[in-house]
């Protein structure tokens, strides 16, 4: 109150403002004009935009802008700060220096691990920061629950309690959207708690189009960031759904949606842009938002429709109505850059202070490290064995015909069946070079039990590689053609008390720990982007293709990725949502 | 959440629709596109829409559609029922035949004259009506305390108890920008309750430019209907302002913001549309939102921009995300027009029910009135009299040099001074043909007071005009050649419970009884717009200008016009806030 009446008291030149951004072009995302203006700022909000120069009192301090733009902050409508391998700290100083000033945070990783417990870690390990960080309840913990074991499982009363916390702002991604257009009792209840609040609802819908698409929208979610193709696009964009553009690490669908946009002429109000899964190693090479933006602009967006898209358009999907432009009682979040064609932040401001300069953090973030981040979670029943990973054949058998997951970049898996020798009770993949074990190994000391299969299509020859990045049920997961080299790897990580680690002939050839839920790290992004990038280098050592084989490996386990996948239950059908024998001759 | 399900249900074809609309082409808001599509209604909501036609099974009901345009109802972003002169069931049954299915109103007009029992009048009468009405808490009643005496005054209690209330969604239009600016105590309790709560603040801010315009929106309020020029208008829109693009009886700003883009070649996101207040011989004759839209249209917006912003961005802005848009999970508020360049609605459907056809409701609305409506408000102390209304003369003196409120459309009122004769110790206004007495009398039963003032500009030769319309308290306003015939318009107008009558040498030439308030009638449209035309003929022909002379009747008392009013308290200065006397020798 006392505040408002101040930033009001400044604004009509009745005191000095705190900061004046002088010489500025400003970047208005409203009227999609550019032109020169000066930016006054007191109490943390833009109180002044004058086109014609401050004419109040001297301000307390000035910022030289001359041959700049100034663009609101960035916000990410969709992102898994978990992705990106780092604490809360860490991504924040990776991507304010980037012009990401907002991110809507899904943390349905580390809730998968830790439950309640791990939702609270993300909002209290981001209170203090001066990224600004808004957190969506995760809806579908853990993604399928017949399917897999997670660490915890979120019903109503977990959603309901984590929209009562403070920063909790909409429900996260529906994936579950069987359960929706189903109307399952699960995913029902879940949407009853949301609707009624009147909270925003996120999606997550792959390929759903037609009357299925239409149903599970009226079920309650009305956005989607998994839509690939141009006919896909399109029709989400016409049913009104929020498009959330996205260039991940996986994934990136803004050249379709720019094909659309160059069409039809139209940038919709309903288009906004994420990052939703970001690698260290892309994080320190493209950047995060700024790359969302300059990707769109290369895919045909005008300058002004991309940065509106990143801006206004994000923060009105998420109902943050003080912030998203450059305009008087917004928070005065500001990026200034030399190239709109093109913008990289040059410096950026959080609340009227300066945090980046030249793709820098001014001042390290204070790290203070939260109790829940020397904690160890993962818990193995037994250290894992050769004999423990290997594939036994039922008795008798000298060859079995086993059902294999096939992968290939960018197309759905599906199986094939390989029959494959048995040599002393065991089925040995190695004489299918193209062939790998997998196993799920449940890592969070509940029901310790272990998830079987085979894989082929990932190009690893030799060697394997275990991670406790495993979506979304996080479970140790191991893929390799030895299970001597596969129980090496799980033991490493289990040891480390999670991350990834990639062995041959029984030598570790890299490994990044990460200790925190098994999930992150506490380096910053220069020292960790390097063991990922030493980690990827290897596994293509090991004969998978690049780049980036590691996003391959981290979707084996996920069963709502069509049409199959391994869990620590088994091989599961994820359309029909059952487990598959992987013996072909049973069903 | 039962209802939810069986539109869920209805969507993915699992049961039979209850209406399907068929053969329409779709105006689609988001993506500005026009296409033919079905359009499949369960539950009251749209459940789909498809462009390859509905596959599922049979529907209830079918509705063809062939050469007709779909387009989502409109959205008024700001309106006064009150205006229309008729009861919240008559506006309602005169709005809908036009296409308009959801209106934010702002109850301020009754609020002046009945407090909070006026606005829950408001919100029961339109409990159960086919229009959809949304409320905003009047901020400003009255529009200035201390120089006119309302029916009421809203403090910060009564703005928190009308929030409380079901379907009231924000602040309404806070008029008092000086109170805003400068952090008057009321205006700032006012606004401290309704950002707290997050709600939406609407403004008015007629001329406001610069840093005064910018401290204003630093204050709270963020939308604006009252913007005229070009340049306002456009630093308005630059600033982040919801600017309400306006058609009412008194103003249009269409024509200024077509040229704006043209100019720049976007609408903003952030320009709506809205009617404000309308009288009825306008709305029968030229309609409701569809005649803002055809002005925008004429004005130079695209069509599909026009519409855009009379629907999607006033739901958007006023947070009913539940419409503005013809796409799944959205209510079924559908308008069928054959012109997409000059919209007119051939049928109207709410919650997929059809309520009208051809500019006519297609069953009447029931009608059962609220008690409320025969409650007499208008209280004076005392049968008016033509002593009483005279404008008496200082002892002694032979003539008077007076102040005289100088009145022309479109131009700030002024002042002048004109020496007038005095006879029996009245001054004599029959002396200068351009000038009329004016009498503002409280009616509230409070103070009793009695304001007088002279007016010249109006071209009122004789006779006289009462109205218990005088905005924004609503005293009863005379307006005069004659004390007495001002007299008995008065008295006959008082006798009605309120209304408006017009008088000429002792008889009155025509008269609208507004019961209800002493600003509404329960008359239809059809029967109420001839009288009010007869009335507005009746002043034409004692000299005021048309069109609608009694707009510039209504405006008189009004203290937030630049730059003088008459009030029951006497004249006004309305930029300083201050009483004037009416002697030009007094200060």
């Amino acid at each position: 109150v006392q505040a408002r009446s101040l930033r009001v008291e400044a604004a009509r030149g009745g005191r000095r403002l705190d900061l004046l951004i002088e010489g500025a072009t400003l970047v208005n995302v409203h009227t999609r004009e550019v032109y020169p203006a000066d930016i006054g700022i007191a109490g943390g909000h833009i109180v002044s935009v004058s086109e014609h120069g401050w004419q109040g009192p001297e301000p307390l301090a000035r910022l030289r802008a001359q041959g700049k733009f100034a663009l609101p902050g960035f916000v990410d409508s969709h992102v898994h700060i978990e992705s990106s391998m780092m604490s809360p700290a860490g991504f924040a100083a990776a991507v304010l220096p980037r012009g990401t000033t907002t991110v809507v945070i899904d943390p349905h990783e580390v809730a998968n691990v830790a439950g309640l417990r791990g939702v609270r870690y993300m909002l209290e390990a981001t209170a203090r920061l001066p990224l600004r960080v808004a957190v969506q309840a995760p809806s579908c913990v853990p993604a399928v629950p017949a399917l897999e074991t997670a660490g915890a499982e979120f019903g109503p009363h977990e959603v309901a309690e984590m929209l009562s916390w403070e920063r909790v702002i909409g429900l996260a991604e529906v994936m579950d959207f069987v359960g929706v257009i189903d109307q399952s009792e699960r995913m029902s209840r879940i949407l009853d708690v949301a609707l009624s609040q009147g909270q925003v609802v996120s999606g997550h819908c792959p390929g759903l189009r037609g009357p299925q698409l239409a149903a599970y929208i009226v079920g309650g979610p009305d956005s989607d960031h998994e839509g690939l193709g141009r006919e896909e696009l399109l029709e989400k964009l016409r049913l009104g759904m929020t498009v959330e553009a996205r260039v991940s690490s996986f994934s990136e669908s803004v050249s379709q949606l720019g094909a659309i946009v160059r069409e039809t002429g139209c940038v919709p109000p309903n288009l906004v842009m994420c990052t939703d899964d970001i690698f260290p190693p892309d994080l320190a090479r493209c950047g995060h938002m700024d790359h969302v933006v300059r990707q769109a602009i290369a895919a045909g967006f005008a300058p002004l429709d991309a940065i509106r898209a990143a801006t206004l358009h994000g923060a009105q999907r998420h109902r943050l109505y003080d912030r998203g432009a450059i305009a008087p009682g917004r928070l005065a979040d500001i990026v200034l850059v030399n190239d709109l064609a093109a913008p990289r932040a040059d410096e950026v401001l959080v609340g009227g202070q300066l945090v980046a300069k030249a793709g820098q953090m001014v001042a390290p973030l204070p790290l203070s490290p939260h109790s829940f981040e020397s904690e160890n979670t993962v818990h193995l029943p037994c250290r894992p064995t050769p004999e423990g990973l290997a594939l036994r054949a039922r008795s008798g058998r000298r060859s079995e015909a086993v059902r294999v997951l096939s992968v290939a970049r960018g197309q759905p898996r599906t199986l094939e069946t390989i029959e494959l020798p048995v040599r002393d009770g065991i089925v040995d993949v190695s004489a299918a070079p193209e062939v790998c074990l997998l196993a799920i190994l449940e890592r969070h000391g509940r029901a310790g039990g272990r998830g079987l299969g085979l894989v082929k299509g990932l190009g690893l020859q030799r060697g394997a590689v275990a991670s406790t990045i495993a979506h979304d049920s996080h479970n140790l997961l191991v893929l390799g053609r030895t299970p001597h080299d596969m129980a090496m790897a799980a033991a490493q990580v289990a040891s480390w008390g999670g991350g990834l680690c990639c062995v041959e002939g029984g030598r570790m050839l890299a490994g990044v720990p990460l200790p925190i839920a098994g999930l992150m790290s506490p380096k910053p992004l220069l020292e960790l982007a390097p063991l990922v990038d030493a980690l990827n280098h290897a596994l293509e050592g090991l004969g998978m293709q690049g780049p980036n084989p590691l996003s391959a490996v981290f979707g084996l386990a996920l069963p709502v990725i069509p049409h199959y996948a391994v869990t620590d239950r088994g091989l599961v059908d994820t359309v029909k949502q059952t487990f598959i024998p992987l013996w072909a001759d049973e069903d």
